[in-house]
């Protein structure tokens, strides 16, 4: 048996980049994107990515190069997500979101030769690059100017213009394989830095043999059907569109983008494009039902809808499907490049209460085919937890569609991989039935005498609450407990006032969950701090919390307007 | 980048018994078989492979080790394509439809260091060794008796019971990985040997790689939705049952065994249990079209058919749909793992007339997500042919889902892979939509005068006709044009005997293609000789055809029967 030795014919790098020359080859005829009113095929996408894949080449840039990109969803970012990895080099989606401040340290770390800036970001882009000092980019690092398809407006003379960058280069032959100049899987194919919640931002290395991986396993995970028309409402520089920007492709499927994800937009196009599949972070949910109210309440087939980031309280998720919408809820990382869980639907829950089902849709539910294993350990022993729903432990996993790694940080590289796994660092449970529940970041477990008080299952319950927009709970100090649960709310604007107070919001709490686990103090705020990526900064809550009094006595009518909190906010 | 290495948590082995593990702990309630009464969970059907595979270790066999199966689709069929796998050794199903010298040919070549027996195939088993001299497997060769689940009978005292060994045997602790015993994805998984229509039996190792590539990527080109009803009709030894052993397993789904293939078994266990998937060559369609006039018309969805092997005529799709299947048109291969084309419906199709619907049906389609290319160049240029429907070229594949290659067979390895690609064999043209059309092997292509003949085009044309049940079409000599076609034709049974005689056939051809492409002679059989898997054998009836004498004056009313041609059918 071992005389039979690997060749060209059977043996050739997994990579997702293989989707777009097939894709044009065997979809043809097919949209590939549409952009306002401009649209493109398969064969003209590849092309476009071949030409500017060969102006990259020309730059002499190699292996294992970083190529920044800090733009929305217009069809150059996703076009890079081919043309870039095409040349061997790694791409670099940068949260547009970010500070110039954040985005100098990551451009800093991530020591781009090229970076492309779309126009919307080019004042951000001027900001960040003065505070890198010279020497440290400018030097060396090329700017590529994304204008509007067909704009006249041209960029300055230092800065070259994507269009006429592929309106001008010639494709070369060194770009005819499928796998084009990807000779390794094993190589690195994106770097995306984690939002960052806690910490200094760390640059995910993700492999050609993961992306592929992933990529084929959220088809399946999600039921992707062919020829789906994808709108992108999920940030592609968010774990790199969780690799739907290569899912779409092999499904030859139609990229719906669009630059600003308002409900205007969304609605606009579900309806033009019939939309059939979206990503995205349960905090568009909020979008979706504020925009939801004009009359577009059902639609046939409903829009699929693969939710992640966060768990979407069971009571957020009924509210949303009311609107047209199918939830699927996903459990992923950037780490892990992309979705880990699926909650796969079972044809016996439809016989089984509307809220009822919620609540299995809330849980995170099954690893996708790509992941080789996922436990739930218990933090100390290290051991498998019992599938009792009770036992809480660290999500653990282990597949080749885990990350390689963080640049250039061996210490959080090695720390992230003890033990033979990635250790996620998310509390959560076994349902018998081999679903998945998560309760918790580690860091956000609140520890009340002793007992262990997930902010996920007292959020669930504020979210129940029908004037609850948005609510976050972690902990406070208590002098007896050591921590206890505060809340902090965001209220549903409605015509009037609302008269809820945080006594009304505690006896609820009272009413729907243990005692010991009630919020022992509520904090009604205009908005709750968020970051980047829309996850909510419970570290900047907690600051708050710690200046918080419990006064059992006292549950009062105090209403702080967190000041401090929006400003934070807006900075993040 | 390159400081980044793979450890535990980012590189595990690609394999499809993975899928095994997952699905006892994903799908713990879901029936993972059914056989007559019988029923088995997931966790049951890991816990019997887990005891067959500590059996096996026991007996110190090795990595690259070969275990033989004899059986028909049983759930202990089934089982070894897990549990053999899982110990690092090589599972080798063996076509049970061969005779005994086949089959000692090819137990001579493989080596097997344990052969299991299905009590059916006892006298068969015993045939074949002793066709074996003494010596070559007898000394060092291990029987192991698959009997009737529950039965008392015992096999013989020098045979090992299968019930009996996961009795009594206690799983290992070194089976507890998820990847079980296999270390490196690129390791054989299996070794089936081809059909041999036309030679003797080649020895196809497929890796663990190949294998879970195969079983990912046919789920999604088939979209087989999670928690599929799997009836098999399809035999698992063929081509290891396409992988879909393996994909079943990784969608949670049931697998419906039936020991023989008929149609009361499969329209009764349809009903039964509400099956919604299943695989066959187009002869099984002979068999569904007999045993489908008992009032079993539509089905609501209907049972989704994934049919390969040889390409169906729109007319026979057409037929068969109307039972209530839906049928899903495949092109693969032992040496490509299984399904390499699938015909995507496209929706804008459901707009056209049903028989051209039919004909879109009948192509091969576009490749699945694991095959890298897939092309088809001129078999003397090498060069790509046009996307023009007309120019014919040899179909050429490349991807990580390729075979190995022949075991033991150095020469015909390398002439498979000869240029980087695996030459298939299979003459094809590409539509501009992209999709592949088989024409014929090369070896059927008659050739007329310098013109090529495809004998499935003629094929086609005769299934049209309302009284054929069956044709093949070869070439026989022509004193003029060198070769010209031949049809062979079985006609329906129906209530009265059939009327329709060769002037009748020809006409129809005449009236439908081209007039060199008619065949200039008809000969009735009562069967079509056939080998072991249902694949018609040509060069038995070209043999036939050889004998056979053009005369343009006396297209006549002459009927063989063919004598022969039964025999050799029987055997085969």
């Amino acid at each position: 048996m071992d005389k039979l030795e690997l060749c060209k014919a059977n043996n050739v790098p997994l990579t997702p980049i293989t989707f777009l020359k097939r894709a044009s080859e065997c979809y043809p005829n097919r949209t590939s994107i549409i952009y306002g009113n401009y649209r493109f095929t398969w064969p003209q996408t590849y092309d476009r990515c071949c030409r500017l894949a060969a102006f990259l080449l020309s730059l002499n840039i190699t292996r294992n190069d970083v190529v920044s990109i800090l733009a929305p969803n217009v069809p150059a970012m996703y076009e890079v997500h081919f043309s870039v990895p095409m040349t061997g080099t790694v791409l670099n989606p940068i949260n547009t979101r970010l500070d110039a401040k954040t985005i100098a340290v990551i451009l800093r770390h991530a020591e781009p030769k090229v970076v492309f800036v779309d126009h919307e970001f080019a004042p951000l882009n001027r900001e960040v690059f003065r505070l890198l000092s010279f020497g440290e980019l400018q030097a060396h690092s090329l700017i590529i100017f994304i204008n509007e398809i067909g704009s006249t407006t041209n960029p300055s003379s230092k800065e070259l213009d994507y269009e006429g960058l592929i309106r001008e280069t010639e494709t070369t032959p060194s770009l005819s394989a499928t796998t084009f100049l990807v000779h390794d899987e094993n190589d690195p194919i994106s770097l995306n830095y984690t939002s960052g919640t806690t910490s200094e931002p760390k640059g995910v290395v993700v492999s050609h043999r993961g992306a592929y991986l992933s990529a084929l396993s959220s088809i399946i995970g999600w039921e992707m059907a062919i020829r789906p028309v994808y709108l992108w409402t999920l940030p592609m520089f968010h774990g790199t569109g969780w690799t739907h920007t290569w899912s779409v492709a092999a499904r030859g499927g139609t990229n719906i983008c669009i630059r600003s994800v308002t409900a205007l937009e969304i609605y606009k196009n579900i309806d033009l494009h019939e939309v059939t599949h979206m990503c995205c972070a349960p905090t568009v949910f909020k979008i979706l039902l504020e925009g939801g109210g004009t009359g577009q309440i059902s639609r046939s087939p409903p829009v699929r809808v693969l939710t992640g980031g966060s768990a979407p309280p069971a009571a957020l998720i009924e509210k949303v499907q009311r609107l047209g919408f199918q939830l699927m809820h996903s459990y992923g990382l950037t780490e892990a490049t992309g979705s880990v869980l699926f909650c796969e639907w079972q044809d016996e829950w439809n016989r089984l209460p509307a809220d009822r089902q919620m609540q299995l849709k809330a849980r995170q539910g099954v690893s996708n085919l790509a992941i080789a294993d996922v436990d739930v350990k218990n933090t100390k022993t290290k051991e498998s937890v019992p599938r009792d729903v009770k036992t809480i432990g660290e999500i653990v996993i282990k597949g080749s569609n885990i990350m390689k790694g963080y640049l250039n940080n061996p210490k959080a590289t090695i720390e992230v991989f003890k033990h033979g796994w990635l250790n996620t660092g998310y509390i959560g449970v076994i349902y018998p039935d081999g679903h998945l529940e998560i309760k918790d970041r580690s860091k956000d477990i609140i520890i009340s005498g002793g007992e262990n008080i997930s902010s996920i299952e007292v959020e669930k319950v504020l979210y129940e609450h029908q004037e609850v927009m948005e609510a976050a709970v972690v902990a406070m100090p208590h002098p007896l407990w050591g921590e206890t649960p505060c809340a902090f709310v965001v209220l549903k604007k409605g015509e009037k006032k609302s008269m809820t107070k945080e006594e009304d919001l505690i006896k609820h709490c009272r009413e729907n969950m243990p005692h010991y686990t009630c919020p022992r103090k509520v904090v009604f705020l205009e908005e709750l701090p968020k970051n980047g990526i829309g996850k909510i900064l419970k570290p900047k809550l907690r600051d708050i919390a710690k200046g918080l009094v419990v006064d059992e006595d006292d549950i009062g009518s105090k209403k702080v307007q967190g000041t401090g909190v929006n400003q934070v906010s807006s900075k993040l």
